[in-house]
């Protein structure tokens, strides 16, 4: 008998009742819309909701057979992502109310396996810096993290069980980490891009936002074409780097106790964790993502700041600039930095299952100007590999903290299997 | 003093022209837009063309200072790519009429830089195989090629300077050397890719029809931020790769002696020509290839196959459906192939300046049902490099032939020296 209120179901557990005809999508809809109504204004998590359409769209489920892997299943899609029947804005007045033509890839794939698409949820300015509406479930004072803003807060809030974001830097991890959630940046290129407006081409990377592994790994089964993610396997003795390097003197005290305990916590149960001192410069890389990101920036959004540079954010517009500034000659060199990096990483991926590392500097900070900052994120997103941020406790104000896993690319299975083993440890503990 | 009519004007010397104010960008388009109302009826290279707007344009730039390496040129857009200002349809009834939010990036760069987009040429649908309604300019019996069908029709017929392609197999390369001009995919990752409807990810890319080296590589470098492009090099002894393998008892018997010719040309001209057997496996590379386009173009077409079925030619909807019948583990395999021939191709490139090949099976085939076949152009599609095409004589029925020079990963700027000098050599053979 299950007692926790219905909008707090997990995916699995939907697709499992739905198909034994235990439940139907329209209750689960329906309970998502209640908590929603309740809860929106404080939270401030949807650019875009239209409750009948939901509906609609849940009864249609109710009435045919099982469609797939996420049959009545609510899901967010963060509004940098096309839908071709909801307005798809990409955090940006320029785009107030714009239509696209068609469904991003990711969003066709969801809905071709049964999944209904909910809302549309708070983006920063296109995905980059400029923060959106939303603010931190558990604390309205604080920022829920960003670029996937309203992704984070709205599965942090109980809002809907799962929701899809984007990570060009650290705009899933780090909202997830701060909002108390699973937060899974799949192996870069997994995942169609095609509809996710572009930041930088060589690495958006598609994800998601999430309150179990399991369910997590649902989502980018059907994203990815990868039905192997649909069944995880169980982890004995597994072998986790402690990641060490400079940047990590930017960690604040409660951070660096979390993941202290967390290392405790897992080994007690059977990790072999070893210590290793970052085997490339995680500077040298963090550069080279900065200049990557903003070349390829003032690429994606030229046309942007030729059209209409009034209705970017000044620091936008000057991120755009300054990519353009950049010769070819240095963005070739620090694509090259990117590579070997890359390349030297295979290694360590040979003796450990994963590396573990902070997924924050610390809490989610108060105030709404910055959604925080991405130093913990960015150098993982350029080594293409797979990252999970799982809670993993609280700071000194109370708020979440959570701990990255990062995988070999293209290893998701082992890492998401190695994450929800962590996960179940780390929950218990608390 | 120039006698040649206007409209079959270099875009060097266009901007070199108008710099100087011996020429009007108003002249040019004028003569441009006089060109195709007199030939369009006949070649069918346009989708949408607008001389009001590209003659208001051009006024505009007369009256202001020189705003790029492009000042004044009119240039051609493939259909596949999105302008703000004009319909984009994909080749596709589905799109018909259907106007982008924005400009793709490549087009946001061209006007940054001083250029005229004169209108949208004809794509095949969605870029694959469906031919449009364009045909070969020196018989209309004959097919252009496709999908970069009225770019490589267009500049071919001397309507303009310079056009906008897309290939992911080869989609440039076999439709300019069917109409006797040049054809350059750079470097893949070049050119950014936002607002170019996809088709496959790992594959897609943007390049350039062109009538000479000089412009074809002015487009490029405009496009993809890469100014040491404007100024190539004087070129002493190159060592060229004369590249054989089993597909090549595909070739027609004219098209085994044009580069038969073209060999002796190069060679005699104090080239080094060394033959080379395949390093890689092309017939491994070439079934990669498939296998990665089909997966990748069914996420990507996803949308269209659910939401317009009818409206996708019953060839189309195949691949699409094909595609999503592969297994994730299928494409990863063909991925690690395609990645593995990368490698190995990087000795082969110590070695050389470039790989010679044929273009093309041979002359453009009759009939319009099929863009003729791409054998000849997947492979090296896949390897990223960058390829041209220069017209090398004529074949049996007196239709252009063109040879494939093709060069290492962003060594772009020695392939486009080696080809400027290798077309000095095979035009003054003609």
């Amino acid at each position: 008998m299950r007692h926790m209120p219905l909008h707090d179901i997990t995916a699995t557990d939907i697709v499992r009742l739905t198909a034994s005809g235990a439940l139907t999508a329209e209750a689960v809809t329906t309970a998502c819309l209640e908590r929603i109504a309740q809860r929106e204004d404080a939270v401030r998590a949807w650019e875009y909701i239209d409750p009948d359409h939901a509906l609609r769209e849940a009864r249609e489920l109710d009435r045919g057979p099982a469609r797939g892997p996420l049959h009545g299943v609510p899901i967010g899609i963060k509004d940098i992502i096309a839908t071709a029947d909801m307005p798809t804005g990409y955090g940006s007045p320029i785009y107030a109310g714009h239509r696209p033509a068609w469904d991003a890839a990711c969003v066709a794939a969801i809905r071709a396996a049964g999944g209904i698409v909910l809302g549309k949820t708070v983006t920063t300015e296109f995905a980059s810096s400029r923060a959106g509406k939303t603010v931190h479930p558990a604390d309205p004072a604080r920022t829920p993290g960003g670029s996937s803003s309203g992704s984070a807060a709205a599965v942090a809030d109980r809002m809907l069980p799962l929701a899809v974001g984007t990570q060009t830097g650290g705009s899933i991890v780090r909202p997830a980490s701060f909002c108390g959630v699973v937060g899974y940046k799949p192996s870069f290129g997994w995942i169609d891009r095609h509809g996710v407006k572009p930041l930088s081409e060589s690495l958006d990377t598609v994800g998601v936002m999430a309150r179990s592994i399991d369910d997590a790994a649902r989502l980018v089964a059907v994203m990815a074409g990868r039905p192997e993610l649909l069944d995880l396997k169980e982890v004995e003795r597994p072998r986790i780097a402690v990641w060490s390097c400079d940047a990590l003197d930017e960690a604040a005290p409660d951070m660096l106790a979390c993941i202290r305990r967390a290392i405790d916590s897992l080994a007690q149960s059977g990790a072999v964790l070893v210590d290793c001192r970052e085997p490339i410069s995680t500077s040298d890389l963090d550069k080279a993502h900065h200049v990557i990101e903003y070349v390829e920036m003032g690429r994606a959004l030229a046309f942007e700041l030729q059209r209409y540079p009034g209705q970017l954010s000044p620091a936008l517009r000057k991120r755009i600039e300054s990519g353009q500034s950049y010769t070819a000659e240095t963005y070739d060199e620090m694509k090259r930095v990117a590579r070997q990096c890359r390349r030297a990483m295979r290694s360590l991926f040979s003796e450990f299952d994963a590396v573990i590392f902070p997924s924050t500097l610390g809490e989610a900070p108060t105030g709404h100007q910055s959604t925080g900052n991405a130093l913990f994120n960015r150098f993982w997103t350029a080594l293409y590999g797979p990252v999970i941020t799982i809670p993993a406790g609280s700071g000194a104000a109370g708020m979440p903290l959570g701990i990255q896993l990062i995988g070999a690319i293209g290893d998701d299975l082992r890492l998401l299997s190695l994450a929800r083993w962590a996960q179940s440890i780390l929950r218990s503990d608390r």
